[in-house]
């Protein structure tokens, strides 16, 4: 398909930058439904029921924060990286594709790995979800930058290494969390809090 | 974070409203699966079963009437605040995810308290979720007109009171309700009914 | 709140059309959630099986195809509304969030009269909630229209009456369900179909 | 409703798109709710039933993967075939509306065929849904193309041709999908994977 001009395309980044935004926002609030409350006639109504049941609901609300203040994170990130992009070719659109496929999935991983919180799989598949994102947007960018290949010339070296750095504090942490789920912790997500710690270091060392 | 330059963020307040309004319209939109319709296989066919049915989902209909109109007041509030700020930094961003992040989080709490209708617990998580949504609102417009650091320094401090006061109705009818409902009352919600009438009373006493 | 001046609300007429798109966009989709597939593990994996169930689905298929259509046609509708609209107030924003909120509660009446499709009960609701819809669009064009306040002085009443008269189509057509379904009829929602034709009908004897 | 002039229609390409790209991303994110975790209540918290569970949710990642990238397939041949419009009508929007009507219901489909993976018949619903998006695309681009009705007079008949083709390599291999299903053979669908090696083919032999 390489063959055809980008006018044929018809893909402006303002509309690949819709799609995402749309797909960001939808599976952000999809997250949600991980927090499913039982069957309605199944319910007790008392005061002491209804705390036991939010309490039962603490690995799902603690996976609802966590997957969106990430998936969050990586909508700042791809903005950054859409910000240097000129313009896109059909490989980029699908890159992104392949992208969006994994952060619509997040809403199945984070529902799982709060259903199954206490076996390390459970941990493992939200893991492997945010690191398949993690490493689309990698390659996004690694596609983009290539030789300039979608960017202008005068982006910096030092601004595209920075960009990828950053791109890869979520993978890294994520590979972690799976090595320690490996072990059979079932507390792997939890290194996830680290993040803001994490950014703030790598934003030090840089400056 | 910081130390990065605005435009190295590559986010403008343009695509963060467009978040925004995404999150918005569809927690909005997701609210109606609180109303939830027992199993098709269960379903008695008559007249009598489906207006005892409908009946039933009274609660669910009060608090989805609630919760789109409130969120719908929130949404005009998020543009009043946005209207004035010039441009947007780091911190705000995440001020502004975390506020959505219990925008987000609204449809779960009305099917909740829509579920429980008959236990105060179940009001309170309601009414927690409305008051921090309308914190997130308020710290955020502190944040932004805190010695204009992100609108214009024409900006009268009239008026920044005066939207700072419309920012704490919310929050302060929701305190309100939760001490009710701490006294062992179930309809405190029904407190929020008295919202379209503060909200006149204090747009008199300002002009 | 009438005394504030309009910059202080800080709505534009886009910022309202996109909310409106975005609500209209997930309720239209959310309309699939109707379509209830039997819980995994009671599927019987054979063809008659699965032809059985599509054959059971017949009236929430119909219902779908219904529901997203006239959505559609609303959605139409708005937009010619608001092409005409130069400027809005907070009494129409508070109008058009009122007709948004039963947009929204569409995939749930959907659902409801596909569930229950052998009581007239179950068509009502779904009439009843189109018919607000509908009046929710005609206050709205009314309240723009009247002295024409929020449209430009050069539309001509010509104009205006041939909108009003187009959207009170629907509306109409609902309260005639509704009387069909009063006598007992299980089929009322099918007048829906008559939709296409009395649309061209009142098209042709306005030129 | 043909003698409406276009202004009264109130409908530009910009708004039409909205509403597409909408539905396009939401469809693609409610295809994650195909991937159904049982009740929590019955969940067992080992390791090994974890994996059983991902194991037997095979078929429906199979399917997840598929439906969303085809539907990305589809959002570009969108933006390829409304780049070459000029302006809309009332005939076009409907045509159009009828696509999204398809593209909405595939969050259905894709659920059915996955939970239906070991007969044709549930294969075939979810081709047959394809085959009508593409011919959806496909009268879309024969109505705006015919006798240059919405496209400008300059555009090449080699181009028009093209996209037509374009638009029939989903349509036909859905087909070649339901013939395979009609002999009896439940994994028709895995003929989607093709996909690429035939758009590729199309492309080279274009130019």
């Amino acid at each position: 398909m390489a063959e055809e001009d980008s006018e044929a395309i018809g893909l402006t980044k303002g509309r690949l930058e819709a799609l995402s935004d749309g797909i960001f926002a939808f599976a952000m609030t999809l997250l949600v439904l991980g927090l499913s409350i039982p069957e309605k006639t199944t319910l007790v109504q008392s005061d002491a029921y209804a705390l036991q049941l939010l309490f039962s609901l603490r690995p799902d609300f603690f996976h609802y924060v966590l997957a969106f203040l990430i998936l969050g994170a990586f909508w700042i990130g791809h903005h950054i990286e859409l910000n240097s992009v000129r313009g896109i070719d059909r490989t980029f659109v699908w890159i992104n594709l392949l992208t969006l496929l994994f952060v619509a999935l997040l809403p199945f991983s984070t529902s799982f790995s709060g259903d199954l919180s206490d076996v390390p799989v459970g941990a493992m598949v939200f893991e492997a979800n945010l690191l398949s994102i993690g490493m689309g947007m990698f390659c996004q960018w690694q596609y983009a930058t290539k030789d300039h290949r979608l960017t202008s010339p005068s982006l910096k070296p030092a601004y595209i290494r920075k960009v990828s750095t950053r791109t890869l504090i979520v993978p890294g942490v994520s590979v972690l969390c799976i090595l320690v789920a490996l072990t059979g912790s079932t507390w792997s997500t939890a290194l996830y809090m680290t993040l803001p710690f994490v950014g703030y270091a790598v934003g030090r060392r840089e400056t």
